[in-house]
């Protein structure tokens, strides 16, 4: 009874834990395909540290050193980043807060000891509280925390480790001196392996973002539209267009980690078509731009996706207008996109925007003759109007068969507004790719 | 000549250095007043350090832990964070990673020996690459990520250094019981004075942060209405709500310090109004709901600042529909704000949506009755019209009277259907508080 109900439920946690198992194991899978890359990062991981590690294995090396060989090893754990800059930034701050906060603990420790006996434990307590929270404060200031935190975090580290031991080692300044030439040793090993083998560029990982992203709001202006305007023509075919005009939520979610590239691309030096000192920051100004860009859609797709529906005749009217404007704008778009990937200024991309800025005008000429035909004069003795006119308005308090144009034309007329509004903003964005 | 050149270009320099210092120590200064929170934080970490360090100063304590005590100080410096769940997610991490990789990397380190001389620094080698590997792949995924990313490097960090250091040292147990226990008392004594301390709670800064922006929200909805609808009548008083009807920005950059926040509150025990395992995840759905209004607002925004401007009749017609409407919209978010804030649910907020739907439809009557009257009528002659109106259009096509008001009420009415947008957004955010 009991045995046997005890060996089930072991049995049930076992085929639950295998199945998430192999559910994780998938995913895992499934990312290492779609990325190689960071299959590759790990295996550059595994040869730092196993290099590193042969520090301690070969006794030559491992004398020279003095047994401190492990701080090596923390080193390469601890700054052996995805991409280069993020390695450079660590390794950078990992070797200045070192340097910065031995110097200066040797110095305290120093000051310690001339003031005798009893002041040492104060001078070295005191100081410790007094740094620590300081550099602790420091990190709450954005201009440090985007460019030193891990340094500051090193700093109090080092400075603590080299004013509390000192208080018993004696051998201080071989410690310290050790302690760099791990550290340097560790750096080097991880910036030498994160360049040479399969690097990773922060700053071509935010050329390639900026980019995709711009070729994903090229397809939702394209994707919202033509799914609003081909809705009863094509049911069949909407998934994929449904999916493509969802892209620019992308647009909207990636502006940290935009930030984040672009912090680490400063670190690093020039390689392939960009120099050192390339103007990063110009990326994150696209960036914000396309955002805009993007939260203009996304309030499309809410009218696009609200309950009033404009009657059929005059969605066919604007259908014309509005898919030149958005395919227009697509080609602006794609344009800027393959400026920024080529890096070259493109003679097309004036003709591109005249296009637009004329697409613009004529859907608002449209707009202006829609008044003439449909409301002033009444509307047309179309089959879909009175059959479609009473369930979309929520109250019909006015009866005449003039009232219906104007509350059916509300989505049409915002629609193309927004896409007006949408278009200004990508002049924007190509001013901003200037 | 050269020293005194030297001599000033020292002196520019010098001047040049004090001036960015004293802008720096003002920044820090304001820092320091606008959060006095972040202060006592600072405090709070020089306090552990200067603790921890007792265990060196004192002598008995300090044979206690053997001369390993250097891993407190280091524990203390790096799990100590500024909310209460950071710090007991890392402390955590920290300890569970250790005694894995501790057990793991001992149980390695005895399969080597017993496969002999030749096979031991084969067998360390080839499972610090594989297990280093793995494990930084692990960080790739999004669960692991989010979750027991820094533990996951304490792993690799633990592991490294007992498969090396087992090579050498030979009281291999004694070293990882006692780096256990240093780390232990590192993480209790940070644990401890975060909680016991003036305690920042993760959870309570993320309650704070979406009533915040909810109260923001409303804000800049009622901002944005009123700066358009009483442009001309109060230009002096305009710089305060144009501040205000930009705060809604605030609400669209928030994702990512509210992801971090409630990936950290899911660590915190019950604290005040928020037992454990509280529902830390409907804050970030209020979140997402709330930047769509937010992105509705920044195209209605958009609407605004555009160069077509309705003219004034118009305006005023559509003017108290929608100014009611905003106010409506405006009380709901803070009636939603108060409801989250008191966490109880509010008899009021019924009446508030019922009001807001009715204003809704009253600005869609409004519109309506907009088409009757002055589309099918000509506008009635007022002075504003004639004058505003060329201006206005940029390629007036059509020189019939009749066409200026669509182009003309062509941004009215986008923003008086952003606004019913945004009225049904807010009620999916009513929807996600419930």
């Amino acid at each position: 009874g009991i045995i046997r109900r005890a060996w089930t439920m072991i049995l049930a946690l076992f085929l639950a834990l295998e199945s998430k198992m192999t559910s994780f194991a998938k995913k895992a899978w499934k990312t290492g395909m779609d990325e190689p890359k960071k299959v590759i990062h790990c295996l550059k991981v595994g040869m730092g540290l196993s290099l590193v590690s042969l520090f301690y294995y070969t006794r030559p090396l491992y004398d020279g050193v003095g047994g401190n060989a492990m701080w090596a090893v923390m080193t390469v754990v601890v700054v052996f980043e995805y991409t280069v800059g993020g390695t450079l930034y660590k390794g950078f701050n990992r070797a200045t807060a070192t340097l910065l906060a031995g110097s200066l603990g040797v110095g305290v420790h120093w000051l310690a000891i001339k003031s005798g006996n009893d002041g040492e434990p104060v001078i070295l307590g005191a100081s410790l509280f007094i740094l620590a929270s300081a550099a602790t404060f420091s990190r709450f200031l954005p201009e440090v925390k985007s460019r030193f935190d891990y340094g500051v975090s090193i700093f109090i580290l080092t400075f603590s480790l080299v004013s509390v031991s000192g208080y018993r080692v004696d051998k201080l300044f071989d410690l310290a001196q050790q302690r760099l030439l791990t550290i340097a040793i560790g750096t080097s090993m991880c910036i030498l392996i994160s360049i040479l083998v399969f690097p990773v560029w922060a700053g071509n990982d935010l050329h390639l973002l900026i980019t995709r992203n711009l070729d994903k709001l090229a397809e939702s202006v394209d994707g919202c539209i033509s799914e609003y305007f081909n809705e009863e023509t094509a049911r069949g075919e909407e998934e994929p267009t449904c999916k493509k005009s969802q892209s620019y939520k992308c647009v909207l979610n990636s502006k940290a980690s935009e930030e984040s590239l672009a912090n680490l691309a400063r670190w690093e030096p020039g390689h392939g078509r960009f120099g050192f000192r390339y103007p990063w920051k110009q990326y994150l100004k696209i960036g914000t731009a396309m955002r805009h860009c993007a939260c203009c859609l996304e309030a499309l797709s809410g009218c696009i996706n609200s309950e009033i529906q404009a009657p059929d005749f005059i969605k066919k009217h604007l259908s014309e207008g509005c898919k030149k404007l958005s395919s227009n704008s697509t080609d602006v778009l794609k344009e800027l996109s393959s400026i920024i990937k080529s890096m070259k200024r493109s003679p097309n991309i004036d003709s591109l925007l005249a296009n637009m800025s004329a697409s613009v005008d004529d859907l608002q000429n449209t707009l202006t003759s829609l008044t003439n035909q449909t409301l002033l004069s009444p509307p047309p003795p179309s089959p879909v109007l009175p059959g479609d006119s009473p369930e979309n308005q929520s109250e019909p308090t006015h009866e005449s068969m003039v009232d219906v144009p104007l509350m059916g034309v509300l989505p049409v007329v915002t629609i193309a507004s927004l896409l007006i509004e949408i278009a200004s903003r990508i002049e924007d964005v190509t001013d901003t790719v200037d």
